[in-house]
């Protein structure tokens, strides 16, 4: 499958890009936090926040008095990535060690958010990406609340995704060292869940939360 | 400990802005990846690189004929982020969901590395940085390969770190509510490593490759 852009075309380790819708939204839907980036007067910053896709939106929230939320709904170019790590790959030369990943990139410009519906679907959204279930348990936005929260959207018409798997890929002269090669699988585990220590007596966690895994 | 400048004051929720140097060099030390975010042409790009952090200084590498290294070797102002995630945040509302992390932003200009030792330095402190132990066991990069590679410094001059730790804080109306509340605490965790399919007989994992983690 063709980018949707030359921006969003992969030119380096072009065997790597895939544009495919399908491999885009599983690795969005995957990973906890996105890195967006912004520039304020020629200066880029780059800042860790949680997102959810719906459809073929990304959304972002936070408080409204954010520079960064208050700078993107200015309607500002904008660049957001998310990134997994699978694996490490270890070589037998320095120059060919190398991660496995998974990465998607996206470009456009975020509007705000402004519709009430649209706002609380796209908040709950953000919950149920963090852990799928949780959004019926809890207490949804006040008015209160929502008024000090903005939500941003962000088309996903041109993303890329970039993957590498498999292991390393030596030169055929350093096969023969005497030096382990592989990979180091990564992943994100979860530990046992730590109760709030407020919590009230005799309030389990629920499946959801005790079997917890990305 | 006072920031090193205005633009890396945390703002909003000053109380988890940490400007210390252990902090924000544990936070680096940790971490496999930072999110590199630069403009071309106005639009941002954030993209994700391995690096090491030697003293006060940061170094990412690539190939020479790469957009991103080639952009940072023209002098052009850079944004560093760095995220450890260390838990997911579950409160009674879904206002107060949150996620436990450890973030470092690095802001300023990257200068290219041209000493010959001063570059070969870096690029086995990047190998050491994701697997501390490795770099003696590996080939050393060929007069070639060091053409073929570029090498950037960033200075740790602006840098601010934030960190949020600890139970969710929910509002007190909220506590009576019969719903679960706490941490999932999440961590990268590396399975048994995968031999290269090409790796000769008898050749086994050495202790920093068996018993990996960050």
């Amino acid at each position: 499958m063709e980018p949707a852009s030359e921006r969003t075309r992969l030119r380096r380790r072009a065997e790597r890009g895939r544009y495919d819708r399908e491999t885009v939204h599983a690795i969005l839907d995957e990973a906890l936090v996105c890195h967006v980036g912004f520039s304020v007067e020629g200066q880029p910053y780059v800042i860790p926040t949680t997102y959810a896709r719906v459809g073929d939106l990304l959304y972002v929230h936070g408080a409204a008095a954010s520079r960064m939320l208050r700078t993107l709904a200015g309607g500002v170019p904008v660049c957001v990535t998310v990134t997994l790590i699978d694996g490490l790959v270890l070589a037998r030369s320095a120059f060919h060690h190398s991660m496995n990943y998974r990465s998607v990139v996206v470009l456009g410009t975020a509007i705000e958010v402004v519709d009430p519906d649209e706002r609380r679907r796209a908040l709950e959204a953000i919950v149920e990406h963090v852990v799928p279930g949780r959004a019926p348990d809890v207490r949804s936005p006040s008015d209160e609340e929502l008024r000090a929260t903005r939500v941003l959207c962000l088309a996903l018409d041109e993303a890329s995704a970039k993957v590498r798997t498999g292991p390393p890929l030596d030169a055929a002269a350093d096969l023969g060292r005497r030096c382990w090669a592989g990979v180091i699988p990564l992943r994100l585990t979860a530990a046992t869940p730590l109760a709030d220590p407020d919590l009230a007596a005799g309030i389990a966690p629920s499946p959801e939360v005790v079997g917890y895994r990305r």
